[in-house]
């Protein structure tokens, strides 16, 4: 399988300078691209809105950063911008669907829309698409199912890159869980987390600022040997955490989101055959006792969290909470720093699409 | 909080010698105990089904080794040997339970066993249950989906003793999550894992055998420096799997099996408050092209495990399928070895109850 196939993002090294761009200027910028790609607008909006959401969290690996890529999907026609999420089949508490290899944030977020008021109606919705795509920041989904009272769970299929416990092949993707509770006022209590220790997108980040990965990343060479370099490791074995735990919980989610969904699984995960899973619950219905059972003990714990022996130096934090204010700070300033590497892809998708290229003025 | 609340279990230092036992004869001690303790014949010959099953698969740790802790709740009064699951509401795809106190082997097997049906009608049953209590082997529960052909997730509330990252109050258990998804043939993949490093109860066992905690552990004094004393580990800063990803997972736990079951959470969880969440799927109705398709699907990925680049002196196994390897060699052996304090604990609990002891003749 080529990297073609695999759809495996290689960002090339940094030119220019990093630049403090304003929020409303890259969302629109995002937008314009994917409708001069080709997408009709209502769906670059959602799509854009989907990469300021990761970027103003802070986690900018996940947002315009991958503008790139798609836009070479694209032109290599692996992924078709004007696709839309079906369904397949429909009961009261399931969903099934296919992404027809569109844009993962286009259909996923399509396919969570669809499920919500689902989830309202009947108190819970299980669903899985197929045919879906790289999802950018996985905890978008739980989010939008928070913001209307539901708490959930997600997961997807990735790039295949963890290797079952005790060997070196990648048969795994390296597959975030999302979920997300809603609290009764304010930001949800939301945990995104993927398998290793670290995000490989700051494995590559790394690659492109030509910086070395800390040892603590515990990332290791073909041969199981530490290595610091960010191509060995991206090439060698890519740590899971807690060892069998985390290459487990690799199996799992490629069970629930490639092989549950009808999509493509394990070492089979390429380009447009992504798959999805989630699960999407009414406090309201699952709680025996109701929502404002549900809301007073979700305050208790976080009443808990907050009264908790703090370590010197240290800070507690909810699942979330540190992102959350950092969108709300970035929201108030109005800009976003972005890195050389980011600005520089934004500049070369501009033009590309015969755009005019403002982000930096 | 005492610790007779909180059911922390204190394993006595080992008096005696390990022994063979024969499967039979523990599973049927482990029956009369339960009768003798109050408990319906057929309610004590599920929990014992349970036992012999955890120590058949060498997850010995969650075997007849708590029946001692469970005698001394029913002594205390905090855990009724006759108490039964109820069903407190319940739709196609929705099960609320309460255990009342019950033994959570007991109530939980029972609700797992009445969401089994339904997930078969319905295509899938998520469902909660409160006022459980410690369930023993996590695996169990999706094992018991598996064998009627269904894939299922189980975790449950535990004992709080991992702290939010950055802190050292204990406010989330070691809440296991299990996961399993039936194949064609045999035993079923089936992930059952703590949110720890390594088990609690293995650090309970080097407690009561006198033996010192391996360094790469990684169990912290109260200021958070390393030890390898289990009484300072089990009293110190508990590790969880990839530090703040494996503190969220559970604190996550606890949000889906404390507070959406309407049980006690976070730092409140005790003997008799435990809550569980289930989700169970009929991969007939949830994969979109039916039954054949998925078992092909997870028949492909078995073959893609069996085919992986295996480390020089590793072995690859999937989830669950060494524990399933020793269930059928104890069982074809007849025979399980216990060590000395788990015959001393079988031993005093016949003399609490006036039963004949005859395990080790």
């Amino acid at each position: 399988m080529t990297d073609r196939q695999r759809g495996i993002p290689s960002i090339e090294r940094a030119e220019g300078e990093p630049a403090d761009i304003a929020v409303d200027a890259v969302r629109a910028f995002t937008a314009d691209v994917f409708e001069a790609a080709g997408m009709a607008r209502a769906d670059a909006e959602t799509v854009a809105e989907n990469f300021l959401w990761a970027d103003s969290r802070g986690v900018d690996t996940h947002g315009v950063q991958r503008i790139p890529w798609y836009l070479k999907w694209f032109d290599q026609g692996i992924c078709d911008p004007r696709a839309q999420m079906t369904v397949i089949r429909e009961r009261p508490t399931l969903l099934s669907g296919d992404g027809h290899s569109g844009l993962g944030q286009l259909v996923a977020t399509r396919f969570v829309e669809r499920m919500v008021p689902k989830a309202k109606d009947s108190g819970l919705c299980l669903g899985t698409i197929r045919m879906s795509n790289d999802w950018g920041c996985g905890g978008w989904y739980p989010h939008l199912a928070a913001s209307a009272g539901l708490a959930a769970i997600a997961t997807t299929t990735s790039i295949p890159n963890i290797a079952p416990y005790g060997s070196r092949t990648r048969l795994f993707g390296n597959n975030p869980m999302a979920f997300a509770f809603p609290r009764r006022e304010g930001p949800p209590i939301l945990l995104d987390m993927a398998l290793t220790p670290v995000a490989l997108g700051k494995v590559l980040r790394a690659q492109a600022e030509g910086t070395e990965l800390p040892a603590q990343w515990g990332f290791q060479d073909r041969d199981g040997s530490p290595t610091n370099d960010p191509a060995t490791a991206l090439g060698g074995i890519i740590p899971a955490i807690g060892g069998y735990k985390g290459t487990g919980l690799a199996m799992i989610t490629n069970l629930l989101a490639g092989v549950l969904s009808g999509s493509a699984h394990s070492g089979n995960v390429e380009v447009g055959k992504r798959g999805q899973f989630f699960l999407v619950m009414d406090p309201d219905v699952v709680h025996p006792d109701g929502a404002e059972a549900y809301y007073d003990a979700v305050e208790d714990l976080v009443a808990q969290v907050r009264a908790v022996d703090v370590l010197p130096g240290q800070a507690v934090y909810l699942p979330g909470e540190l992102e959350s204010q950092q969108r709300q700070a970035r929201l108030a300033a109005g800009r976003i720093r972005y890195p050389a590497s980011v600005v520089d892809g934004l500049r070369k998708a501009a033009g590309r699409l015969g755009l005019p290229f403002t982000l930096t003025d």
